[in-house]
């Protein structure tokens, strides 16, 4: 069922232990996207780029099945940039440069094929434009999912508590759930911020795993032991872009659903950190991505009966 | 079956941020051989006390099962005292003091008795006291269990390689995983690791988890999310003791039965850090351990059929 998705289409230069890329492609709706176009092919994007986006990208995600007439290219612009640079131990990295351009006054005007759309992914983004798109969608989605980061608790809580009233799912890691909300502990954590509007709460804690959170209930979700981790970026947004791929596929929001989409999601996210930028993702299949989802199940199958 | 269970039995002076316990029993030893009673009653321990220790606390653990013909009581001396604050999120502590009174010259000699035990688990202390008490028994153990710290490895590294050379499971965290092995990724850090000698090999991550490794095989538990981590000391230990004592119970070292015992030792540890010292695990029954852990199994659990 269609999909929404919202956020940056952009260039990343990276540099990690392993390696240096330069200016490839990035964003976090472009690895939403990508990622949610395993499990469903009527996705429309969001999102501003410049003229200087290379066209062979664009013509690969509109072949993945992404609807392209919401992505504004801007004559004689720039794309968003951003470059970092990871710590060894790949948990921590610095930003190198963060070059807005076209980004600075992006504006989303949903064509009117979008408005109807039944499932919204709003990746990371200013609040306030993610609070745009909701508002522009003439009926309610049957799930909302939202991806921010602390960048945006520092510099606009209020406008992001004000969007977060709005959507069904937030998606962030441990420590910007225990800055949103102030509590130390996860599952104190888990209980303020579902007080802020959103049923469930995704916490992404990287190489531990992911948490899901929805009343008393909790699903734990591990990530696979890896043993390369070449470049994380994109991770997070990739485990976004097969979670609510995986929910617009089945159309179940039901919290045993949301379980195997944290499971898909997790295992979309392991695949994205084997390469840089979206080199990895661009080479999956079902088969692929089913044998991966097998080994997170073998991974924490136990029998409770010793036979 | 008989399990030998070696380590401190101690005082604690401890600090969190929910208040404050003064000379409170402590010890991996004491954790380790009360986790392990819930499990089996056939438990024999080795350490040193001074006559300062409460005779009340010996007669509870004698009332457990546990057999302290091994404990050796110096007559004028003190036992060993450990005082620690925890940081704020409780993953950091700073210590205090450490005196180690009785525990400078203790040179365990195992009671005859001891020395056909079928198990083996050797708590936290110094390699060279580890590898003494190996060297004393008629049989080979059927399994060797191996607790150490990253103090070991920055003190004695070649002692701590040489007794790590003729155990089975060596039970670490992740940062000391890394430290023994050079390796960052706990993937890579467990294959190093295991052509040490163990061909098995526990990763405690806290809060996040632990992860058994053998051979290609790999499990993933998780930890208990939990409202209120009260005091997180002695939970490593309570976890090799429920871990050792569930093996030991069920005569079974094969890997499946070992994840079951990793289980069975998070539960065990989960309960550890809900207060002070070992108050939480003298209130145990079968009833509320079983209980403990069909959460765990709860929380991994999803079925990855779309009903």
């Amino acid at each position: 069922m269609s999909l929404l998705t919202v956020g940056t289409v952009a260039f990343d230069s990276i540099e990690t232990p392993f390696g240096k890329a330069d200016r490839v492609v990035g964003g976090a709706c472009t690895y939403i996207s990508i990622a949610a176009s395993y499990f469903t092919k009527d996705i429309n994007l969001v999102s501003v780029v410049g003229d200087d986006f290379p066209e062979a990208e664009l013509k690969y995600m509109k072949k993945r099945g992404i609807n392209l007439e919401g992505l504004d290219v801007k004559k004689g612009e720039k794309s968003f940039f951003w470059a970092g640079k990871y710590h060894d131990n790949m948990n921590q990295r610095d930003t190198l440069a963060t070059e807005l351009n076209v980004l600075a006054d992006f504006n989303p005007k949903l064509p009117e094929s979008y408005k109807n759309s039944k499932y919204l992914m709003l990746g990371n983004l200013t609040p306030e434009v993610q609070l745009k798109v909701i508002k522009q969608m003439k009926k309610r989605p049957k799930l909302i999912v939202l991806d921010t980061m602390n960048f945006w608790m520092d510099i606009a809580m209020p406008a992001l508590k004000k969007v977060i009233k709005h959507v069904d799912v937030i998606t962030i890691n441990d420590e910007e759930a225990r800055q949103l909300s102030g509590e130390y502990s996860l599952v104190k954590a888990a209980k303020v911020i579902q007080k802020m509007g959103p049923k469930y709460l995704v916490i992404k804690k990287g190489e531990h795993g992911a948490l899901l959170f929805s009343g008393e209930k909790m699903f734990y979700a591990p990530a696979l032991p890896l043993a390369e981790v070449f470049d994380p970026t994109g991770a997070g947004d990739t485990f976004a872009g097969g979670f609510i791929g995986y929910i617009a596929k089945t159309g179940n929001i039901s919290f045993e659903n949301m379980k195997r989409a944290v499971i898909y999601g997790s295992a979309m996210a392991s695949f994205c950190v084997e390469e840089f930028s979206i080199g990895r993702l661009k080479k999956l299949n079902a088969r692929t991505i089913n044998a991966r989802v097998k080994k997170f199940s073998s991974l924490v199958n136990f029998n409770m009966k010793n036979k």
